[in-house]
């Protein structure tokens, strides 16, 4: 005879699959000594062959649930029906995996008109009886016979009104009686059926909707969406009642092991007196701290904190519990993981394993690394009300307020006197550099997360919104418009950047805080990671943060960031615009002190560490104004009359940045094309690194320098810029007598490139892949227009599952990546692996670069600590998965 | 001991590898009997036996030389270095593989002070052996001992000048006398050694710079650019000479043994009686046709037919021969495949097979397939004489003349008028396809390859010269300038869209022909090849073309060029423009009888055979004026108080055109990306395919429609659109009651699609690769950027091989093309392959598709000529390597 109905006694957590998640841990509680009200369930198998024989019970199962509620009437002293002193059952639905769009619970099943009035003459209560039972016929109505339940508020509402009043503890027992016929009638009204009165139909029919919910609309479409197993099937628990609400003796509560918001090891709850468990949570009466139980109950106080230190540590993990206290005598209904704030889940984690409780590997795996991110920006005060106006693109982390200003030299000006400033632009240029420098963040109404502003952002950690397209912002007038609502410059604005909110007025904050705890956690992930953690960082400052944070070196140094500089941008333009070559090398002799001075401060505060610079990569027309702004300034000059030399000089420039504007930027002059076209750029940066390196080493510093050429898509490209780079080396060397090490690498951000890994790790020593650019051509994908046109679109039709940009594409993209680091490996065993596109600090991505068996990430300073974490993860999920596979579990 | 020399008749023309190109083929022509005047070979092996040992002789080749040497004596009766009777030679280097930079001839090598009395006296005529010997002088000075050219040039000159003549041959016997003496005196005054005497000297030093040449700067180069291995070696030639210039019964001549212009099997050449080769190239005496030899020397003329017979059938290929009479005795000096035009190869491929002497297989390799582009289209006249003021991109072939017309209005208008016109554009926009229509050509100063301009043309089969940037417009002035030339409205030029040249004034052009041997030599390849051969056609005109060509179906048929229609193109904006579901609704459903009108031509123009129809593919802003062009144009009209009404207007569509604008439209919203997001619009498009369909087969016509979903990355994005297809296909069944065929399928223009292939194939009936786009994402080239920009210099740098928008990269695209196909086909066996980008047309792209195994190519209607010979030498040269694999050659 198949087992189809396991007692309480009979399971234990092990056997989520056959008892469902809630029934595994009632039974776990069960046998590990836990008050629990017995119970029976039926098992996931016996839904499954409830499906498969097209909706009918198998048979047998019905005899052993009769068998088991005898046995629970035999350890309770109730009988099932029985009018003195009736048996009361809870049913409810649980799949192995929890899912929303199953049935709903069916409390205090096997009321009947009869059972009720022993339930009234046994607890002496007759309104606490008719309370349930109405309670229970609304449930049973709604979720077992399909009456909708708005029908049964109806009547309720009517009731009210009719003996006018407001709440329904006002309702009187006679008031309920009403009720309740009048929802009988309904019943009978809308299905043809009577409310049927034997328990046992009642149980059974709420056996069978549970099983009919696995296959309703709802719960198919989330197991689709969700890829959950169709065949998995449901459970069903059938729990005898215990009430809360009999008396002064009873309460009803939920609490927590440990504080779920800072993860002191202290019992964290409330309750209420004489109550059900729903009235703790309706808010209509205020409950008491859990201590207060102490002095109102103190032995089942004792009793509760005994059982929280058993269920913490019995489940290695702090647990929510559902509790209820009938008569003196606790019960407990639930327990399961408790959700938590970030901070908690790092003091709950580390002091677990202080408390020898879990282990190190355990307790990387208990903080969700992107919730980090949170401690390390200042973030608004989650109590506080806000008045969003708009919602953009989260595109650098953090919060800010200040005064809207549409224009970058008043920031700046503004700045200076000591205003807490935001610039707020249609989009950001290298003009505007100085001004998100002075501000304390950024608002675009247009870009993506590649934009300027967002790239400039992110790189000094300032926040950001992008493309908040329903903010309409007017230059001239100086002012912004959201539908009616109209900020004019000076007007204060705050920006969530972490999620993308535009609120008006200023907004509390909560500062960055990094814990003890937090601190003790990264650096058991230091230990247990095998993959490195290195930063993207253009400027001293932000090389001296990233190290703060832990990182082990630059994994990219973008040069581009150093040529916007506000002194530096006229230079670069003139260089650009130069008309000889004698011109052009004149400014690149005044751009090399510069770059220098940069390099030597990244070298100096990255001491002892590998230093990747990136030479420079972006069009050459970012560093020009914009040709449609120009082209319109001229019309209006010489419709206005204005002077012949600044019209010539307009179009001089005009000329210039059109003879360099790209139909596809992206594609286009770049990168090491750049290099090999105008070469004495190239040769001018890597001067000004050789010239830092060899300076800091006869300081006595130690500078590990990595050049890196970018876009590179034939090991041809590599070499013709390695002998100019081999070349400006030895130069240096001879002037200055200083034997300075470098290696040199290449980006590897296009598919060719990753093609042909192996002949280009040939030449170049190390590799870090460029997924930005690599999703961007893999996928055809341009991230600018994607995200603003039609990414949005795909995502909501499940046509992508994640936004590429942001969680690594593991099957094009990845499949790329594998194939070039095998390859290249292949040519040169000990070649250099690393990422630098922000998935390098996104945790699944994270994982993906440990598996495939990359040297390290490399992600912007404040996601450093993330990934750090994230690649302990990686480590312990994967030598799991690797135990596994060997058969040792 | 190793052999070091070989005689001619000890060698043939397998010999090759040891004796040089040239040494086996008199090795060849000495065997087969003909007269060859006799000589001997140092091999190859002695080169590198030199090389390695450090420029020495391996011992015993200067015996070896020396015997040889004693041979040719004892056969001619002559003694090396005898003043009476001396024996001359030839000395030339030969490679095995042709090769420029090597060391030149040496001609009358043996000459001395005392041989050239004893030529003198032998020949009677003292001039003759004095402008021998000085010849000898100078060119052993020159290229043996190193004494630069232009030495020997200024004291010929000073000589002329003292004598006061203009040509050398007015020169006396005593000014020669004289110019040795000056030449001996030189040679001693630049070397510090006097002009060897001894003839066997002179031999050895000759020997030694030939072999010392292979290792020269400029050889060395040449071999690293060709990729020719380093260890080949070169052989020496030396031989006997012989002289044309002995008299009337003596002579000179070049000649073909076909006509090299158009074919014709008759020997083709010209002679000079009384002369030495380099005179009947020289020009100072005008040579004779061949015929006259018949008259003049009949023997010799019907031993040279008969020679000429010879080696044409010995070849089985038309020789170039030259040859000399010495003394009434035909010599041959040099045989070699000879250079002819296209058309001669053609009717000569054709012939020798007729004629038995080749195979069908053979005759396939015997024609360059570019090459056939030339007899499709109208030609410049090859001897008329140009004024060429600009060379732009050779953007679609063939040539023009017409007015130069500055704006497409007008150019239809004159054209109406009966006007021939050529449209100059800096670029053209979908306003001015009515304009390309009416001109004979397009001519616009940017924009690339890929422009709209060249698109467009390429598809029309109309000469276009794109990019010319030192074209410079003024489109207000209706004139063009290049330097100070200027070119105005209603003045003529003509272009060449097949080299990109702009010319002056009209040209004369030659008509296309198309010659039975060429359909002869087509019909033969359509047997041989077993790679189908499409078009890329867009209208019912096209289709009829491509098919008369030899197209089996259409393999591309893009669906955005009917919406440029001058009638169309409101109607598109007006579908874009739309503000309201309702209105965009309505101008779909105004566009679906025009689309179903296209596709009712197309599949009847191709009646019975496949027409891949691709669904809407660029960006929508395509449709759209330009951004810059109307901000401008808003200016002006607010400060020249324009209309307001008029300013509102243009301000809508430049918002909205700013909001369909792109950063990197490639990588944007556009192919399925726009069908997803704008269903309605593919809605239409499948619509019209199937009621043409279905009109179609109630006409009783055979339809094949194949319907394409461009620019997929996911098989997901695939079944969404694909649902859509088979809605619409059930939908006009039921409303037709006819059962329609039809196959769905994709490009493969993303790297993730060749990635992905395997899942997309699932659902994809057929592959079409667009490697136009799969070379831009997987190279990371905006082909419009690239070519205008930096592609040249990566060209010119070898950083590259070849411009991959018109050679397919096999590293790089090649790879994902193979990983395609591969894993398609695993998951779909049958699934049908094609190849659409521009490489679909060009040779040795094709034979990578056949390679690979695609089932067909598709390229332009004038290119289908060019696929059908190609994939027939693919499948020849591809079944000879298989061949080879298997050892039996």
């Amino acid at each position: 005879m198949v087992k189809y109905v396991y007692l309480f006694e009979e399971g234990n957590a092990a056997m989520k699959d056959l008892l469902g998640g809630k029934g595994a841990n009632l039974a776990e509680m069960t046998n590990i000594g836990l008050p629990v009200p017995p119970g029976f369930i039926v098992t996931t198998d016996t839904c499954n062959e409830f499906s498969a024989a097209g909706h009918q019970f198998p048979f047998g199962m019905e005899d052993q649930v009769r068998e088991n509620i005898a046995i629970l009437e035999r350890r309770l002293g109730r009988v099932f029906g029985h009018e003195d002193n009736p048996l009361l059952v809870s049913v409810r639905s649980g799949a192995p995996v929890s899912m929303p769009g199953m049935m709903d619970t069916v409390l205090n099943l096997g009321l009947n008109d009869r059972t009720m009035e022993g339930l009234a003459r046994s607890t002496g209560d007759e309104r606490f009886a008719l309370d349930c039972y109405r309670r229970f016929i609304h449930m049973f109505g709604d979720v077992v016979m399909g009456v909708e339940h708005y029908h049964f508020e109806s009547i309720l509402q009517t009731q009210k009104d009719r003996s006018r009043v407001r709440f329904d503890n006002e309702l009187t027992a006679a008031d309920w009686a009403e009720v309740i016929n009048r929802y009988k009638t309904l019943i009978q009204d809308e299905t043809g059926r009577s409310f049927p009165q034997e328990p046992f139909e009642q149980l059974f029919m709420a056996i069978y909707a549970v099983f009919n919910s696995w296959n309703n609309d709802r719960a198919i479409t989330y197991r689709k969406i969700n890829k959950i197993s169709d065949t998995l099937g449901t459970a069903v628990n059938v729990q005898t009642m215990v009430f809360g609400n009999m008396g002064n003796d009873s309460g009803s509560g939920v609490a927590f092991t440990r504080n779920p918001s800072t993860g002191e090891h202290k019992v964290y709850g409330e309750y209420l007196i004489n109550a059900q468990g729903e009235d703790v949570v309706a808010g209509t009466r205020t409950p008491l701290p859990i201590d207060a139980l102490a002095k109102d109950l103190p032995a089942v106080y004792e009793e509760f904190t005994r059982v929280c230190r058993l269920l913490d540590q019995h489940y290695r993990n702090m647990q929510d519990i559902e509790f209820t206290i009938e008569r003196g005598k606790l019960y407990i209904l639930q327990t399961r993981n408790g959700k938590r704030t970030v901070n908690a889940a790092v003091r709950i984690a580390v002091e677990m394993v202080e408390e020898g409780l879990i282990t190190r590997e355990e307790a990387m795996l208990r903080v969700e690394p992107e919730q980090l991110d949170h401690l390390l920006h200042k973030r608004i005060d989650p109590n506080a009300k806000l008045d969003v106006i708009a919602t953009g693109l989260p595109a650098s982390p953090g919060s800010a307020s200040g005064e809207a200003v549409f224009d970058a030299d008043l920031a700046e000006k503004l700045a200076n006197e000591g205003q807490k400033v935001l610039l707020v632009r249609t989009e950001t240029t290298p003009d505007d550099i100085h001004g998100i420098v002075a501000a304390q963040g950024v608002l675009t109404s247009r870009g993506g997360m590649t934009s300027h502003a967002a790239v400039v952002a992110r790189g000094m950690g300032k926040p950001c919104v992008c493309g908040a397209e329903s903010v309409k912002i007017d230059l001239e007038a100086r002012l912004l418009r959201v539908g009616d609502i109209t900020v004019r410059q000076g007007e204060t604005i705050s920006i969530d950047g972490t999620t993308g909110r535009v609120i008006l007025g200023e907004v509390p904050m909560l500062d960055p805080e990094l814990s003890p705890a937090f601190l003790q956690l990264l650096d058991w992930a230091d230990d247990l990671r095998t993959l490195g953690v290195r930063a993207n960082a253009d400027t001293p400052e932000d090389t001296a943060k990233a190290r703060s944070f832990g990182a082990e070196g630059i994994g990219l140094c973008r040069t581009e960031h150093m040529f916007m500089g506000q002194n530096r941008l006229p230079v670069v333009q003139r260089m650009i615009l130069a008309e000889t070559p004698e011109d052009k090398l004149e400014a690149l002799a005044e751009l090399l002190p510069m770059q220098q001075a940069d390099f030597y401060g990244i070298f100096k505060a990255m001491e002892g560490l590998p230093v990747c610079i990136r030479l420079l990569d972006p069009p050459l027309h970012e560093f020009l104004p914009n040709a449609e702004e120009l082209a319109v300034e001229i019309t209006r000059l010489k419709l206005t009359g204005g002077a012949k030399a600044e019209i010539q000089a307009k179009e001089d420039i005009l000329r210039k940045v059109r003879s360099l504007s790209e139909f596809n930027p992206m594609l286009g002059l770049r990168g090491c094309r750049l290099g090999i076209t105008f070469i004495d750029v190239y040769r001018m940066q890597v001067r000004a690194i050789f010239n830092a390196t060899s300076e800091l080493i006869r300081e006595g510093c130690s500078v590990i320098p990595e050049v890196e050429i970018p876009l590179v898509i034939d090991v041809k490209e590599f070499d013709y810029l390695k002998e100019m780079i081999d070349d400006v080396a030895r130069e240096v060397r001879t002037e200055t007598g200083v034997e300075a090490p470098y290696t040199v690498g290449t980006m590897i951000e296009l598919p060719r490139a990753a093609l042909l890994a192996g002949e280009i790790a040939a030449s170049a020593e190390f590799f870090s892949f460029g997924t930005n650019d690599l999703t961007q051509t893999t996928l055809g994908f341009s991230r600018d227009d994607a995200e603003g046109k039609f990414l949005h679109h795909y995502l909501n039709l499940k046509l992508l599952p994640d936004n590429p940009f942001v969680v690594l594409d593991r099957k094009g993209v990845g499949k790329l990546i594998e194939m070039g680091i095998e390859s290249g490996r292949a040519t040169r065993p000990d070649l250099l692996v690393g990422i630098c596109g922000e998935h390098g600090g996104e945790p699944s991505s994270i994982e993906f670069c440990h598996q495939v068996g990359m040297n390290y990430v490399s992600c912007s300073p404040y996601r450093v600590p993330i990934a750090r974490l994230a690649a302990a993860q990686a480590r312990v999920i994967n030598d799991r998965l690797v135990k596994k596979d060997y058969g040792t579990k």
